[in-house]
């Protein structure tokens, strides 16, 4: 990839504070972090006193501003547990975000180099996708690299990218049942790629480790989602799972890219899978039904934006999944209120 | 990935012969295809005596087995330059063929070690292909890999997989113009990666490395576009390109998979960009065309299997391509006498 020039005031690093200090974390991150403005979200279900060390660009926001912002309670419970930085998406101004889970510190690549996720994921931001066909060697727009033979001309300049999906080493975010299967698996390996998710084609967005364009996809990234038993362990959520959905096909017909590959994170552990089982199978199970619904999805035309998409898709799920599932029925108004408020913030 | 045991007599090793001699190719390649049975055709339009070191296990064919089967001249002529390898396609009788260019030797991965090309396409067939849903962390059936969060459980069984498609390092499989404008460009990233291409996502598939289950889809594995100035250097040719466009919408209509990454090969230079610029546009101006047609294609429901589903498809290509261009008129013709080769030798 053709090196990026980065301009710092374009990006907001959003962190979700789920646990009270910070110190550590952000002495981790201080050589990537300290270039860029800090959103730091803590969750109102925290008790304690946030910590966070001295010399960064920090705004954090805490339960008082996200009743402020969003008023009433029912609203604003939408902004517990890991939800919490999605209050950092709707009161950021800058174009990029870059969201990085609190338990990931920066990943090394095969040199032993620290890896600046931040600075990935702007470049994957700022360079296109190529979600209409689909390239064997990866980024073609990266440094060494190109479109094979075949690939057609007329597609070579490809489409804006909405979204930049990281990775992880180390603990790799699989779900309860896996990581209880395999509790000594970690994941070592590092692939040295960025790839174009094709057009129409579903994936699991994690939302570990993610960059995004704010001011084309931003209200499609939403919390909607809230398990019954939702616990502050990634594999006890699925909200991230169901905005990455949203963002996916909102993106397909925006006629827009979503990447994913590098850059890694190196996740530490946190919570113990055998205990968040019993949690976990709601969650599975409900993707058994959201998947076929995405994938059959089809907006319609007078849907341009990412706001009137979001107001069709909670439609669609309203009257589709919303029979099989009240949780279905509380995430389609949850993203009728997320747009509303939005709307308020942005104007 | 879990190491598979591979039964060599299960495997065709097939190289299309467009030099002579072939001495310093085979002794490089002798580590991996001692074990296994090697079909070598040698390119028709070839005058010289082939040159083939001792100690494999090898069949050769030649212009006068071509005319044998293939009977009429017209048929013959569609085994000429690169296209003589499908007919080691034809003739053989086992379950995967890998075939492989006759200017690629063994790469070696980032430790050093010498990649077993034709093992790692076997596993690639081995193991199921995951069309239907993205996986995140690439193959999830390789060692240390797994399925993410939020796959759907229903899923994680996969499906076959019908085509493994091997990358290049050094030389990249790109077009005349890309590689004239960066003459001195060499591939050396080494992507540790498998990735199941997913549904309806098209692809240009490069025919320099290639495995590929012959019972499944041998006869979607076709010669049939040939340029008026077909070459004898990759990037003057398409037939692999339609040939690759072909098997993804056969494997997508029979719900099976197809493969990209691993196994690299290294690529020795061949042939002068520039002076194959002239003749490279046919092919770059007959994919604007070729790729729309594909992505929007659909069988009927009686076509089952792959046989049938190329008979549709000649039909579909001589109707909305043929008028346009003669060469998609030859190309369909040549399909449908394919299909009818294929039937005759296999009963």
């Amino acid at each position: 990839m053709s090196k990026v020039m980065i301009n710092e005031n374009e990006v907001d690093i959003v962190i979700g504070a789920l646990n009270p200090d910070l110190t550590s974390f952000m002495e981790e991150w201080r050589p990537v972090f300290s270039r860029f403005h800090l959103i730091i979200v803590k969750d109102p279900d925290l008790k304690e006193e946030l910590k966070i060390p001295e010399g960064f660009n920090v705004h954090v926001y805490t339960k008082a501003d996200i009743d402020k912002i969003a008023g009433s309670t029912s609203t604003s419970l939408l902004f517990s547990g890991y939800s919490c930085r999605y209050f950092g998406y709707l009161v950021s101004k800058r174009k990029f975000i870059v969201s990085i889970d609190d338990d990931c510190v920066p990943a090394k690549d095969d040199m032993g180099n620290l890896i600046d996720a931040v600075s990935q994921h702007v470049q994957n931001l700022e360079t296109p996708a190529t979600p209409f066909f689909f390239n064997t060697l990866y980024d073609p727009y990266r440094k060494g690299a190109d479109f094979v033979r075949g690939y057609p001309f007329s597609l070579r300049s490809g489409v804006t990218c909405a979204l930049s999906c990281g990775l992880w080493l180390n603990l790799a975010d699989y779900d309860a049942p896996t990581q209880a299967l395999k509790p000594t698996e970690r994941n070592s390996r590092y692939v040295d790629a960025v790839l174009t998710v094709p057009v129409k084609a579903m994936m699991p967005v994690s939302g570990i480790n993610i960059g995004f364009n704010r001011e084309l996809v931003g209200p499609a990234l939403l919390p909607a989602l809230k398990l019954e038993q939702e616990g502050k362990v990634r594999w006890e959520t699925v909200e991230d799972l169901w905005c990455g959905m949203c963002v996916k096909v909102v993106s397909d017909h925006m006629g827009i890219g979503v990447k994913t590959g590098l850059p890694y994170v190196w996740r530490n552990e946190r919570g113990d899978a055998v205990a968040s089982l019993k949690k976990e199978w709601e969650g599975v199970k409900l993707m058994e039904d959201i998947v076929p619904f995405f994938q059959s999805l089809r907006f319609s035309e007078a849907a341009v934006t990412a706001e009137e998409c979001v107001i069709e898709l909670a439609a669609a799920v309203k009257e589709s999944l919303g029979p099989s599932n009240p949780v279905f029925e509380r995430a389609a108004e949850a993203m009728v209120q997320w747009v509303k408020l939005w709307k308020v913030v942005k104007t």
